[in-house]
């Protein structure tokens, strides 16, 4: 079931990818580049840190071509984007809950403390757009914007703390996923968000 | 054979750095680093990517002092890039042919599956450049201007199907590298350029 | 000795971060990330580049919590960070010289070339900075302004050559501390910097 949600989702999030380098005006190779890292690039990022080589998509060259084919959908599909603009987040908060239980198994896998774990869930959900922003030179959205980061925290608590308690896959799963989504779609809606944190630099000597 | 074109590829690496550098007015120390990255980034990347510790230039400190070198007597001679500007572009694209193919050449000798081998390849030839630009705070130029990154691809898909073939090395090499600058340097003379994807941020609601 | 300074360097460094993000208006969230990255960045970087797997940070979760809790109390005591803007130059010092000082011990215990011993203490003295302007999105101050990477790099060829002519550890450390402050106090001070290079765009073709 995962796996097939994780289709879903590196699709989604190449998709994504796309539209961020549509707006920069790359060309179709670097429209494929941020799809790419987009969808990959969390995951990737974990596997470097958490020292898990070889690297996941290297040994699975089928997530790659579907980076690529989404990369290259999008920019045919572009002008309906408007529209499915709802189906988009949606899709794209199925993945930030995908990512972010995939990347927690892979540190539990790898026996790390919890709070690496936690921060390999994280690492996993949110770095792909972390590097997606960085490759389209803009201050990464995930660190600003309502709740997207934190959503991905509560998904990695939850999803340890009841693995923990011995709940089964299943309902684990259903569970993360759940308040995941609802707690991803109820930010959209009402515009939540953390509290901002500004420090003027004439404040600053 | 190689070695030597390697040699003269990052020194001219490393001096398109340095003129990115001093084009964001960075003092000594940040044109050796922007050289240094420019240079040996792309290799670098690949190497973590692939798992290919130790990262080869750590073996091989005479790397690194040319990339200083390279740097710091761009300092020199900036005076007269101006009018070494055709020569200089040349460098650039012997580089990124010789990139291109040692990269594909790590990645084959660790066994890695065709489409990583290309990645392998482009990653080689292009994260150089990618890495300079974000540290000079700019949109990656490779991911948006005429046919480089693309270059990249054709080397790198034609050097393994030569391989393939069981063409012998020279060969290999010499197709490799007449395509990889042919093609560059039309793409330079006629400002050949992949379509571009622009998305406009107003029509996304 | 050197723990405890590496304690209060990290947590200096993960408050810079986080006056860095409260600059850009980031939320809770983004402040630790930035504040996390500021303080362990350098080490991380360093730890990929010399394959020295598993990351330090990995097996040492109270750096993590510190980094957070710095980050955090970052927000809290802002206002009085003017005030504090004397102490907190001479932290950030302090932080430069035990993260050349840790980051060269690292590459030697590895048994790399002293010039990538001499690179693995720079890396972890400046790129905790470099990946905080990147995520923030600004070019690189320590690549631009007063001495700051070069106090690293003398603190670095000092350390090694004390260490070469067997002097003992606390005489080595001592010495490092001593002339890597006050050389950064002095370029503080009296606006020390190395020679900065101006590359004009339109002298370009």
């Amino acid at each position: 079931m995962l796996t097939s949600v994780y289709m879903i989702a590196i699709t989604a999030e190449a998709m994504s990818g796309a539209l961020a380098a549509g707006r920069r005006n790359m060309d179709l190779f670097g429209v494929v580049v941020i799809a790419f890292f987009t969808a990959l690039g969390g995951g990737t990022v974990r596997d470097i840190l958490l020292g898990n080589f070889p690297v996941t998509w290297t040994q699975h060259p089928q997530y790659i071509y579907m980076t690529i084919t989404g990369g290259l959908a999008t920019i045919v599909i572009a002008r309906f984007m408007r529209r499915l603009h709802q189906l988009f987040l949606v899709l794209d908060a199925i993945g930030l809950v995908a990512f972010t239980v995939i990347g927690c198994n892979v540190a539990l896998g790898l026996g790390y403390d919890t709070v690496v774990v936690v921060m390999a869930g994280i690492t996993t959900g949110i770095f792909g757009g972390i590097i997606r922003d960085l490759l389209c030179n803009r201050t990464p959205q995930v660190l600003r914007h309502e709740l997207y980061a934190s959503v991905s925290l509560v998904v990695a608590l939850l999803y340890l703390e009841l693995l923990d308690r011995g709940a089964s896959e299943n309902i684990t799963l259903l569970a993360a996923f759940s308040v995941g989504l609802l707690l991803r779609m109820a930010a959209i809606r009402w515009k939540l968000s953390l509290p901002v944190f500004s420090y003027s630099k004439a404040r600053w000597s």
